[in-house]
């Protein structure tokens, strides 16, 4: 077995639980995963440094004084009930690649480092990229030491906890210049898969808007309410839907989803007199995801005109596209082509660290394919030759990558 | 207050909850009921009987000797934050009819019995009707004493309880023997109010099919799975519950309603997996009945084809149209023409007690208006004006079918 595919079966027996793998951001599973990350790096002598909310950066130093490094992750943690590859297989191919120029003796001009991001899955803390949104200053420390879970712990209180708080004896990073950032994922969908490729370079992060729709309807008998006195406000629900649906579909690029759905009173012998359903629009173009919510505005405005409902639509967390850095895409590509391996253009459905990174330098992503397209449960998978390929990719894009930079 | 509201209000404080009712079958409120309807009959002398679940007749002699009696009634019980008229009206009126031959000294052929039943709505034993099911022989004892509630206490259990049992002192009843029913109830519905009529003549009890649709897709994630190859489960079900909606509206007279909806695993950023719904139609004919059910299997099959899910259509309990019987139909509309009042004929959109004595003897009902249609919530009501007039009509048809049936 590969060494990048060794690290990520040691990392799949920490937080392993009876549907897949638990390692929820500052919990002992997600302490330890962090732990065994810095013992792999302290195995080749790279430099650990840790800041204030537990992210990690292993350095192997550059050749030029004063270069700003060129920083190479992703996260280690999971979604409950999740897989062993997202995020974990970034951070392991981002160290296996600095122990692959070792191997190689390449001298880049920038440090290089593997960094591993905390909380990108914001499961226990409801902030994604909680990591990466503090380096990058999107999210202050006060704001992010200030999250809480469920059970009203904080983070701050939870990274200093023995259990799943920061490692000891890791100096603080003073460090929060960068020159470029790179990061390879599981691609979490099946485009790769389909078109037979074993690489992909992201395009952009696609945008996201995510809405609360809750339909008002006339809670009633389901036995003596004629239905042309009905305000049914499930059957509003299921008109906006569709509605939105189809234009999504006639669109393009883009999906919709309606994730949750809640009856009230749900009893199957009363009309369904209040629905609330959530509503999550993605494309890569920002004119798409707006176009299927003017649809969704507009199948609202129209059950309520003829459904007697009043359908309420609040808006919610969400976020504009984020393209990749065109000049790290094409060094990507550049280096990729070099290697005489083919890579295609996709888009990524789901956000990332890079996504937040990208706000403060160029960044770019690079796809390995999901088995199936399957993610977030616990067979997501992908093969150990997709994986080894992805790390000689990563490697070499970090060379070409590191040329131009400054 | 004429003495039908008088004695509607001191029901109404008995049982009391925050929002609305709550007298469940063998309750302490629903046993105080029963205690008070038959404190209210000992005042006129009228001879209580009582049955092996409850059942209460408070009987005022014929003039025929073996003349089998004339059982007029409803139910004492309520849904939970139900409302002080559903059934307690019926009940009421009952007893005020025949204190109101009383006091018009009129003799009848037959005994004429005032009738509570119990357990109508079906609350906390999973039998709608129990009472008059157990009278009738729809259901026999064994089966309705072994009926358990929800702490798996038995309905035999809760029948010899101090708390919500029999009453004590009450003979047993040994008369099973019925000339006719009659019933009075509040509409539920919203016909008579809109038409400007204060009384109902029912038509037929609706008949009713119950069923438990369960749509499987596959779950994803909500950014990477493209839509053209998604299973979802929650669009699935929204086309079918469309679909049969429109075949509803179409077919006529007859209503359709998706009252539970439940989607796995319900979170924003994971495609639907899985769809479980209630459908719930009901018509005085059976075959718009099956018209409609027809239309729920084709866009079953519809779904099944088109769109990577499995929807299955489980069928539940169900009744088939219960006539109400032609004759005591004539009998009351000629008893309200001779009054000077206006009735209409109406079809019940709920069941009712009625709908078991059917099986045993010819059976009539009278409505009178819900305001606003509102029924099953703590906001039922009808005008104490309505009330009266009701009392009256149920008097007048009493006398009436007195005359002919034998």
């Amino acid at each position: 077995m590969s060494k990048v595919n060794e690290r990520l079966a040691n990392l799949a027996q920490i937080g392993r639980v009876e549907q897949g793998m638990d390692r929820a951001l500052a919990t002992p599973a997600e302490r330890e995963a962090r732990l065994l990350f810095a013992s792999w790096a302290r195995e080749r002598r790279y430099s650990l440094t840790q800041d204030r909310v537990g992210n990690l950066f292993a350095r192997r130093n550059g050749a030029r004084d004063g270069a700003r490094p060129l920083l190479v992750g992703s996260h280690l943690d999971t979604v409950k009930n999740g897989g062993a590859y997202d995020g974990a297989y970034g951070v392991v191919a981002a160290l296996c690649a600095l122990e692959a120029l070792d191997e190689h003796k390449i001298e880049t001009e920038h440090p290089i480092e593997a960094v591993a991001w905390v909380g990108e899955e914001g499961g226990r803390f409801p902030l994604a990229c909680v990591g990466s949104a503090f380096f990058t200053g999107a999210c202050d420390a006060a704001r992010a030491l200030a999250l809480t879970d469920s059970d009203g712990v904080t983070l701050e209180q939870a990274l200093a906890s023995a259990d799943g708080g920061l490692l000891e004896g890791i100096p603080a990073r003073d460090e929060s210049r960068v020159a470029a950032y790179l990061e390879i994922h599981i691609e979490q969908g099946p485009i790769l898969e389909r078109e037979g490729v074993s690489l992909g370079i992201v395009t952009a992060i696609n945008g996201q808007r995510r809405y609360r729709v809750i339909v008002n309807g006339t809670p009633g008998h389901a036995g003596t309410v004629p239905m042309a006195r009905r305000g049914d406000a499930l059957c509003a629900a299921a008109e906006m839907i569709l509605a939105t649906e189809r234009a999504a579909l006639s669109i393009g690029e883009c999906v919709v989803t309606f994730g949750t759905l809640v009856v009230e009173p749900n009893a199957p012998n009363v009309i369904p007199g209040r629905v609330t359903f959530s509503v999550d629009i993605r494309s890569p173009e920002d004119a798409r995801v707006e176009a299927v919510e003017n649809a969704l505005r507009e199948a609202a405005g129209d059950v309520n005109g003829r459904r007697r409902v009043a359908a309420a639509i609040e808006r919610l967390q969400g976020h504009a596209p984020v393209p990749m850095d065109p000049k790290l895409r094409n060094a990507t590509a550049r280096a990729i082509g070099a290697l005489g391996e083919r890579a295609i253009d996709v888009p990524s459905g789901a956000g990332h660290d890079a996504m937040l990174l990208a706000r403060i330098a160029p960044a770019a992503m690079i796809f390995v394919p999901s088995i199936g397209g399957r993610s977030h449960v616990p067979e997501e998978e992908t093969s150990p030759r997709d994986l080894e390929l992805g790390l000689t990719a990563l490697t070499a894009a970090i060379v070409e990558v590191d040329k131009f930079v400054i």
